[in-house]
């Protein structure tokens, strides 16, 4: 029902606002464009508000935690363990995403949406759908119904910081062994083969490598995902705080709230919330171009140019709040800059201007 | 004298605290390397600084402003009068520049050090060495001796700012005409053809840009420059404001303090200071790649890597300032991050990692 009503919500970027920003952007004293994506970004932000002039303020990145099955396989380096331990971490104010946020003045909320044991730890929000997925290798990651539930957990957790006052997302994860998951959505949804699709993680070597792409190649040929559907593709091979993050990213679209994703996996949380509703790329502001190999075909197919090169591979959300600071430049640009008129400077000489 | 001082001062980075720096690195609550390009940056910091621990803090940006008599010959499309006029705005916070470093929490220093007219504006450091260069297409931009004093005004407002409390620093320039002798510095110095080395600037168009590919051509062949020497280069084929910015990459080193610069002016400065001492170049940081096409051999050159892509060509230090955040969150991550034993993650299983 929520999901339903939330993707009726997505519209188009409002147009006539988008032209009113590009006129203003082209008025400031500079040369037209030449501050680049920069320009880009605020007029997208303009057409995300509906109005001329963006606005920036309070900001918060959504990190969703779960556990995957398909670690029995041994495809990550890291015991499953570690999903849990971080979350402690997280809050605790010492992990990258904690130093990240606090720097970026964004707010940190973190989920428990499909941890792999029960947890009770202050400040992480208990939104459970379940204790980990099943093993994709083998199996459907869980049920449809169980998709739909965590989708909507992420939805919820979006909406509610919404009214809490932020009106800029980001998005990050928390999963050991998600990596995997992530490189079968790209497999299925983009049909890149399982050895593209799949990289390193937190850099294993040939022979885990090796795992990672049987498991891939395995989950697809079992669970036959639906390209078509991304409800079925999450579901049968992806992950909770996958579906959580998608869940976010159309809850943000859902009320014209900009949202940055992150790397490699909330790019496969962006692909699925695309698949089921492709106006929300809209919405999207990509950040870095995650070190993991197949990010850059997610980003190819979600038609998003990265920001930053930073060869950054940790999740989390730590990539996306780097980016918060070049959203808030752009929104800054247009709101602050004065235009020639008003400057009193003498404008460029239109007869040697390449057209 | 205050150059050669300088130039002597500049020493090694300290390879004990980069040591130390990569343990601490390695040890916190991330896999080995997932940081990515911060990691580097961390490290450089370490090694600039001398402590494991490096510091941000206060910081500026140093713009330095001078006009080129080489705007006779038709290369630019605006006015040279702009070079003056922007002075205003960049006082008056309205230009782009003066909205970035408000965001980024930078001191911005605005240095007549050439701007063709008398200037007497509030808030201007008045430090001109002359009312402009002349034309490079036909004949020496500045003798030696004023090369010198440009390099040296940019050297003094560098010390002055550090001894201000000014912890990291960031170049940018303004000067209407100014990519002609920073195309013709890359053509000089890194034997780049006239054709390769030259772009579009304010984005003009063909007939203008082949004036400029001329320009910049006769500027060589007329001037000679001896790309053994920086000075010579500078004072032949290059602008009072790079001279300065040369001055403020070699003042900072001197100093050990780390130094963003911007675009492609700032990298013909960059690339001066680095024919002057080969070793500033380890405490240069590089920012943004330019849509200014010459820009990618001068990082090429330099050995540099730019963190962002956001094919901004303005100018001012607008792409520089930017990247202080990323320079920031370098730190942060160093100094406010937990290791492993600290947080009570387990670490990752050796035997599954490439090595």
């Amino acid at each position: 029902m929520l999901l339903e009503e939330t993707v009726e919500k997505i519209g188009p970027l409002d147009e006539e606002a988008m032209k009113t920003a590009r006129r203003r952007m082209d008025s400031l004293i500079k040369p037209p464009g030449s501050l680049g994506r920069l320009e880009e970004l605020a007029v997208q932000l303009a057409g995300i508000q509906g109005r001329t002039l963006p606005e920036y303020g309070r900001r918060a990145v959504i990190l969703m935690a779960g556990d995957h099955g398909v670690v029995a396989e041994g495809v990550s380096a890291a015991p499953r363990e570690v999903t849990y331990q971080m979350l402690s971490a997280f809050t605790g104010g010492v992990a990258g995403i904690s130093v990240l946020a606090r720097m970026a003045g964004a707010d940190l909320v973190v989920v428990d949406i499909g941890v792999a044991r029960p947890v009770d730890i202050p400040g992480v929000l208990s939104l459970k759908v379940r204790e980990g997925t099943g093993n994709i290798a083998v199996g459907p990651a869980m049920t449809r119904e169980e998709a739909v539930r965590a989708l909507e957990v992420g939805i919820r957790v979006a909406l509610d910081t919404i009214n809490g006052g932020c009106g800029l997302l980001a998005t990050g994860d928390m999963g050991i062994g998600n990596t995997t998951p992530s490189s079968a959505i790209l497999a299925s949804l983009a049909g890149i083969p399982a050895e593209e699709a799949t990289g390193r993680g937190t850099m294993v070597n040939d022979r885990v490598l090796e795992r990672k792409v049987w498991a891939v190649k395995e989950a697809v040929r079992i669970n036959r995902p639906d390209p078509g559907d991304g409800i079925d593709v999450v579901a049968k091979v992806g992950g909770l705080e996958i579906a959580g993050l998608a869940g976010v990213i159309l809850g943000s679209a859902s009320r014209r709230v900009p949202v940055v994703i992150d790397g490699f996996i909330s790019g496969a949380a962006a692909m699925i919330a695309c698949a089921i509703k492709d106006g929300a790329r809209e919405y999207i502001i990509p950040s870095h171009l995650s070190g993991e190999k197949g990010h850059r075909y997610m980003l190819d197919h979600l038609r998003l140019r990265p920001l930053l090169h930073l060869d950054m591979r940790l999740g989390e959300g730590t990539g996306a709040v780097l980016a918060m600071g070049i959203v808030e430049a752009a929104c800054r640009i247009m709101r602050e800059m004065a235009s020639f008129d008003q400057a009193g400077v003498s404008d460029l000489e239109g007869d040697k201007l390449h057209k």
